[in-house]
């Protein structure tokens, strides 16, 4: 274990074995309308939290989790194991990620996200989740993007409110999804569209 | 009032009534060529400045302000009430923000920008304001974007210098804004495009 | 010399003269697998690193470099004099920026870029390295992007693994750079197109 002397860790976090805490991280701070230590946050075991990271509280997170420097991450989250939250990436809160996720760096995942196991996100990937920002029911239609299980989003891509990235699927670099993509197809463009099959590329 | 041990509050900050400051944060840092405290700078009644925020010398911010933790705020800004700058993102020099605006996350606002009340900035949406980066003349030509009130800038869009984005209009996700929206369109894409007008859509 | 009661300064580190550091830095952060001061870490004279800016151990840095506020800059770099690297901005290791580049903010670089004199990187522009993700040999192929001298590259803008930006060329805002910009030209669009010779430009 090893806790930065800079490092603020609130009440009710839960620190499994080994786990690095750098300088300026703040870890377990409480939600609007939480008291401090209301909500427990776990993180698992060998789990390295880079410098000027936030991690809010009521976050279940698996061993071996990563985070690069002034990583964010709020509220209420479900994390697996051997998963990865880059430099300057924010996650929102009640998002779901599976085991071996890896999350690149100034990424934006907003609430009611699904991200499945083994799925990649590149830098600067931008998800979505409001069809109707403004609009008087927008808190109830909120839908996050599912990324299903061991698919790649190229970097800098936008994915509107509720697509589904399909299994073992690409979405090139630069590119707005605006509806599903199909499991093992490769998509790119504004708006994306097909491109070729996975199974088509040379590797 | 709420001031962190660890926030760091240069002279010249005259703060409202029922202001929090978190961990971290560094308020009315001098600009180049100023001394400490020569600049005011005013942070209205009840707002919150997460963790990791600066805030440089010369704003002059109503009440009811929140940031994002990391928020990222340079001098000599008018902004007004109920405003909020969200998590990792940026606002340069000389920008004006009217009363209710919403900026999302990992947002970037150049200086000589405005934002009309009622505007909502989605997520790693980039404004620009140098028609002809690297010339001559540069800091001549600077010409910041204009969002009309209440109109809606999906998220990692990019808008041009100088672009009008008019009243209650809509711009789609992923989009690279050219030229001016009329006021009550929705456009989309790359370049973007007229879609639909706002009144077309079911909400 | 300035150096901020709050900034952590690592075993390693050469500082040159009037070197400025701000509160919350870390400076020469050993990467994984070395030691602490087991790389040098050298900034040269005049240099100015802002509030909350992470700079790892083994880079070469020349004289007059800036830093906005939360920069990030990973291990085993090579920078040349009077560069700046923007706000909240990421360069990851093994990357070559020669002299007066100027990288604008929330811009992200990956390892084994390349960046020549004179160029600039407008803000939330996205290198990429990696052209098939998730791949067995993916860190054997891993190949950055080339800026040759004096070129622009707009804001948000998307490179694609391996691309040269030629000498004095423009690339648009918004664009998605899928193949190689000769010298000279003005491309823009997802996917980028040529749309004239920068000669045509009025300025």
């Amino acid at each position: 274990m090893s806790i930065a002397k800079t490092a603020i860790i609130h009440a009710g976090v839960k620190l499994g074995k080994n786990v690095v805490i750098e300088d300026y991280c703040i870890i377990g701070v409480p939600p609007r309308g939480h008291k401090d230590g209301e909500l427990e946050t776990i993180i698992g075991d060998d789990s390295v939290i880079r410098s000027h990271t936030v991690i809010y509280a009521g976050n279940k997170i698996g061993d071996k989790f990563q985070t690069g420097n002034k990583a964010n991450i709020r509220e209420l989250n479900e994390i697996g194991n051997n998963v990865s939250i880059g430099t300057l990436s924010v996650i929102e809160h009640h998002v779901k990620i599976e085991d071996n996720v890896r999350i690149h760096t100034q990424v934006f995942i907003p609430e009611f996200s699904t991200l499945m196991k083994d799925s990649w996100v590149g830098p600067n990937v931008v998800f979505t989740n409001a069809p109707y920002p403004k609009s008087k029911n927008v808190k109830d239609d909120l839908v996050g993007p599912t990324l299903h299980e061991n698919c790649i989003v190229g970097a800098n891509s936008t994915l509107l409110p509720g697509v589904h990235i399909g299994k073992d699927s690409i979405v090139g670099a630069g590119s707005v999804v605006t509806k599903d993509v199909l499991a093992g197809d490769v998509v790119a463009g504004n708006p994306a569209k097909f491109i070729k099959k996975k199974t088509e590329l040379p590797y």
